[in-house]
């Protein structure tokens, strides 16, 4: 997969995710049907935009008195099903790894985090709902509920290797914590999440662009 | 402000970011000085892009010998320099909430947060080394302290009367976590976390697209 493939997708999805949200918020609001221009304007695009979306994610409907709000809505959860549910590892239990252990609308869309992973002891004697296991049990919990994702909370100097150790044991996809550029393979997915950027990003704003 | 403004300077910052942490990394491997293209590979655009966004943001360097890493780490330090402390405040005590308030990375770039808001009395009796105080104090805690930029934390049920709350207390920037389309006035920025889907784009990579 090339780099360029790879950074429209990620566009694509983030704008699906938008109409979703956006799909949710008209619905709320009473409407049934929703034309692509209505929802473009709500998600801040062109109603091209929208109406080659739907097409990259194969989402059809009635476009001649507008896609109807729910059949939009299942076509989306459509492109997120999958055979078999979604497993994913958090490997680091502090702050941030304790309260995506606790995050409960991940369960609601089918992500299901089976185990997390701390090299302290004394947090693995703990528990959060789900077990805290040593690092050396990834392999035996990677294995036993075919984990392809990881969410990575570890300190940043921890990352690097706790992503290659991850990647060595077949992980393909990373929610990313750590603020460090981390160096992946080909075919490895790593989706970053970096909280003292985008805090800053907003402070930026209020202190240089908004007058 | 117009709206196009505000996605390109989101863009922008993005990439500055980036730069920072591609900036970290090679200063950890021993680096001194550095070329735009080199630091536009590790970052994945262009070097011309790299000097667009330095000129954007007004960083300069020696370009002739390559930039001096320290000087750049700098030069983007000044760039969030303000003339006073960061003071931000947190609406909602959940996970996400609780784990914000004890995330140390915010002191070390100056950002603050001085006070969190529950509408739950039990966890208003709680302290996570900051006190949780009830919404009715929002006005007061924000004149104080001359907050302007909030992080929403609550569930995505009330996060629109809550911004709309902090906007009419001054509150000019948002990082908010709830899964919801947030409604603002312009001259607003609000900054969007999802959380679910963050980790469900991961996973519809490695089910998808990689293969």
């Amino acid at each position: 997969m090339k780099q360029n493939t790879k950074y429209n997708i990620k566009s694509n999805l983030k704008r699906l995710f938008t109409y979703r949200l956006c799909l949710i918020g008209f619905k709320r609001k009473g409407f049934d049907r929703i034309f692509s221009h209505n929802l473009g304007e709500e998600a801040g695009v062109t109603a091209e935009q929208v109406r080659k979306d739907f097409s990259f994610f194969k989402i059809r409907g009635n476009k001649k008195g507008g896609y109807q709000i729910n059949d939009l809505l299942r076509a989306i959860d459509e492109v997120f099903k999958y055979q078999h549910n979604q497993h994913v590892v958090i490997v680091g239990m502090g702050n941030i790894g304790r309260a995506l252990v606790q995050y409960k609308r991940f369960l609601l869309r089918k992500m299901i985090i089976v185990a997390s992973f701390d090299i302290d002891p004394s947090k693995q004697s703990r528990r959060w709902g789900i077990p805290v296991l040593p690092l050396e049990m990834l392999d035996d919990i990677i294995k036993k509920f075919h984990v392809k994702v990881a969410i990575i909370a570890v300190p940043e100097i921890s990352a690097q290797d706790v992503l290659d150790r991850l990647i060595d044991l077949g992980i393909k996809g990373f929610l990313n914590f750590a603020p460090v550029m981390l160096k992946t393979p080909e075919n490895i997915i790593v989706n970053n999440i970096n909280l003292c950027d985008e805090l800053e990003s907003v402070i930026y704003y209020t202190e240089k662009v908004i007058e």
